[in-house]
């Protein structure tokens, strides 16, 4: 398997990718293609010990760097021998098997859906996060790509993500639930409303394992596997659980470290919070898949350092080797409204 | 100062509602007037050890009861004879100075609304939680008493959130943050785009102190006075929030039971514990403003027990106190449209 790396994406490139990208080599039995600045990739082989480009590892030349100062929407056009265009014209012309990429969100949404293109009847392509919980964690379909959504749209992310849990999670037959301000089908806006009626029916024909409506406190407490939301309410779903968790985490930072005595109550219970920590840290998941495009793509974020690249190089691979596009593939006939908007670029 | 308290409301009604107004009577030198049955109420009177009707409490004889199972837009009408529609109807004819319920939000959002009324020109009522953070909590508003809204209800929302928290919160310039996707003017759906100009503009006129966009996340960790947001979105947050508050109790409980060790290790820290349920105790704030009503109306949740419901009747002794219905009158000219869609029913 070759998996595409960005090595000039995200806060802590090259150094990071670079990092990542030899410890997956070494370990996932994966060939690395590292795209980017030679010779900063270079620079940076030298500081991990590697005197030459090391076995598994390929650099893939690229002179620029797309920024967060760069237009979104046009970026990898403008710069078209960055290393996320470089990088994706390979995943495109089918010489790679996924692509990762811990650069600007919005430019690697656009550039794989103009580049790559969605798996054809997708509307959009969606980010695709599992979410961690207690309860082991869900799939939350989407998290932020598209903020105005279709009740189509919807659909298609209700399916989806019910083959992502299927493939990455292992799920047989994962819940999926509606985001919303109540678990009465008469609850939400007409966005939601309209949305229930259509995974109702697709429940129905058996093709997905709907639950109904489901709030914010429950899909956190377990209720759910899949959870399907616009890319606005998904968003303002995570930042606020984010929030709340860095609040605490903070609360349990400040309460332990208060005096001798808490210090030594914290190595009572040392275990398990190095457990709860490790549960929520974003480097132990490190990519989100964006489900809909016709290659695996994967977004690691901004601040990864080396370890959660090599995990984002874990998600790609495993979304290499599963079926999901596949899947939707083969099922995108039962995700169309007959008739609907349709709201294609 | 006399408090029309709906004694038929909430899981725990009508102990924790008498017990709750005992409690103010003795306490906070205001007049509690209980709604509903009367057998009923004087049995729980009995109960806490009153054999008569004790000084400071009133009964407002009604014979029936809002439940659940009612049409919240229909049951004030439906039942005339409620503890909620009989204790309104006493705050309308102005023989009271607040109305204080534990029973259906919805069923006391359209009585409110359609008996009491809104104050002239707003276009909705709010509902106006204060989110208990560890930096001392933020008003919150809507929290879902309006899922579809225009952005001149969300203007309004912004005045009504400052006024709200200048007069309870006692902050001398609140920071008002619209809820959304990220931090530029060009993030969110239209409402929110057009909200910010609306905002933008108040602000500029140093009517609102306006910050602009923020995220949950910010929000959360003390970046704003003010939360303005459609019911639909701020009910989303505040449910995401409360879920993450449950998950992390219950990761506190489970850690220090899970041994001797542990359970030592708990008594060094207890008092930080303590501290910090209290902060997120929903029973210590009580009740939330129905904000834009003509004269103050506290909902206090569902399962408040009599301390809860005592602590409502202080939030609902706050507003009327306050000048915060004044301050509304006075600047509404400043919160329309003009040309706008009116969207009045």
């Amino acid at each position: 398997m070759r998996i595409i790396l960005d090595a000039m994406g995200g806060d802590n490139a090259p150094l990071a990718p670079v990092e990542g990208a030899v410890k997956a080599a070494e370990t996932l039995g994966v060939d690395v293609i590292l795209s980017g600045k030679p010779q900063e990739i270079m620079a940076c082989l030298e500081k991990l010990g590697h005197k030459e480009v090391p076995k598994g590892i390929e650099i893939l030349p690229a002179s620029q760097v797309i920024t967060m100062e760069d237009n979104p929407a046009r970026a990898f056009k403008e710069k078209k021998d960055s290393s996320m265009t470089v990088g994706l014209q390979k995943l495109k012309d089918g010489e790679a098997d996924a692509f990762v990429s811990a650069g600007s969100t919005g430019a690697l949404l656009s550039a794989a859906t103009l580049m790559v293109k969605r798996i054809r009847g997708i509307r959009r392509a969606a980010m695709c996060p599992v979410v961690p919980t207690q309860k082991g964690g869900f799939v939350l379909i989407d998290c932020g790509a598209t903020a105005d959504c279709t009740p189509e749209y919807l659909l298609q992310y209700a399916f989806m993500g019910t083959y992502y849990a299927k493939r990455t999670l292992g799920l047989e037959n994962p819940r999926v639930g509606l985001l919303n301000i109540g678990a009465e089908p008469s609850k939400g806006l007409p966005l939601q409303l309209e949305t229930h009626a259509l995974l109702t029916q697709a429940h129905q024909e058996g093709r997905i394992n709907f639950i109904g409506n489901i709030e914010g406190r429950e899909a956190l407490l377990g209720g759910v596997d899949v959870l399907v939301t616009d890319g606005f309410t998904g968003n303002i779903f995570m930042k606020t659980y984010e929030g709340g968790l860095l609040m605490f985490s903070d609360f349990m930072k400040t309460m332990f470290k208060s005096s001798l005595s808490t210090k030594l109550g914290y190595l009572t219970v040392k275990g398990q919070v190095e457990d709860f920590k490790k549960i929520f840290n974003p480097n132990e998941i490190g990519g989100t898949a964006m489900v809909g495009i016709s290659k695996p793509v994967i977004k690691a974020h901004g601040s990864s350092n080396g370890y959660a690249i090599y995990n984002a190089i874990c998600r790609a691979k495993e979304m290499a080797e599963s079926d999901l596009i596949q899947d939707i593939t083969a099922n995108i006939e039962h995700m169309r409204i007959s008739g609907g908007k349709t709201a294609e670029e």
